[in-house]
């Protein structure tokens, strides 16, 4: 689909401030998105879900993808702080319990933003230091269960890395195999479903408790 | 994007015999999806690839929908053709680690039909028995190693479906990382990243040997 390229804004353009203007194309955004797909984003359909003119989304926005680049930036902002509002506990096995069930309960409750931040590509303008930035800091949440379980001292640093990497990547197998469409399909009993997250939580605690 | 109607073939419409027709749309709409993403394929740009008429894709598939589904089924052939394909191990647990293995090579060589079965919503074309059965056999590769190592009795059934979800949840994660634009942006050392693949395998596999 061709998009139109920045330009000045139209002088008949409604008059909005520009800190709302801003804020309402990202709302208008994740919209589009949740009503058409990532994929079908443009900031046209920005300019006409806000009722300004085609122009004026650019007065922020050099690009469709430079939105979709802070979309994504508060997806991850919103996550981390997601993450951190779980029930804390003392004993970093529970609190690393605690944290994957509330990463599962953000995959099932905003699976749109979930699959925006971990399952699509990037778009081009979403490689910035900003965004970056709070994707380190929602992994960060997960680095900081694994030292007080693990250690900060140097020598504990790669296996504190390569253990969240193990979390992280099953709690987000778990979190696609349950989203997923293919999982309806395997015939399995209500019994296993129920079990599921449950089964899975267990395995993974055993792998974290073997040795390295 | 508003999309034809099915209609009869246009008069003028080059002759292609309907076999060869309908095999040439599955293999150009590949194409399209690989250089235009999932969402963007339409009949429109398959039949515009094979320079036939707008209407002649619709002689074999009523919406682009079903032709995506096709696309799919054939995806879950290949994928389960290609795990069957691994290095098989007298072992259930070494069977296990090279079909595990053998996944991952899946998901890295072939992303976008790794991501076209397990990371996007299905069409609705796609819940269709001829679907299913070929999503099912891939599980059952998975299902069978499962039994070999648990057994085929009644009272194993649940532990061999849970496990076998478990396994498919932590391969599913591991993909998911692997081929994600995150892992790039945590600042992770080299030899963290060198180690992933095998520090995971060994931890799912602790896993796997604990109580249930």
């Amino acid at each position: 689909m061709p998009r139109a390229k920045p330009s000045a804004p139209a002088a008949a353009e409604p008059a909005a401030p520009p800190a709302d203007l801003r804020e309402a194309c990202v709302a208008a955004a994740r919209e589009v998105i949740a009503e058409q797909g990532i994929e079908n984003l443009s900031l046209r359909d920005v300019a006409r879900k806000l009722g300004v003119s085609h122009q004026a989304p650019y007065k922020h926005y050099p690009s469709r993808d430079h939105l979709l680049a802070e979309v994504m930036r508060r997806c991850f902002e919103e996550f981390a702080a997601w993450l951190d509002a779980r029930k804390h506990f003392d004993d970093p096995a529970q609190d690393l319990a605690s944290l994957g069930h509330q990463y599962l309960h953000f995959a099932e409750q905003r699976p749109l933003e979930y699959r925006l931040m971990f399952s699509t590509p990037w778009p081009a303008a979403a490689h910035h230091p900003e965004v970056d930035r709070y994707a380190v800091h929602a992994f960060d949440v997960l680095r900081q269960v694994m030292q007080r379980m693990h250690g900060t001292g140097r020598e504990q640093r790669e296996r504190v890395e390569l253990d969240a990497l193990y979390i992280w990547s099953s709690m987000h197998g778990l979190a696609g195999v349950m989203n997923g469409d293919s999982l309806g399909k395997l015939g399995l009993g209500a019994k296993v479903r129920k079990q599921l997250v449950t089964h899975i939580m267990t395995r993974v605690g055993h792998g974290l408790a073997g040795p390295v």
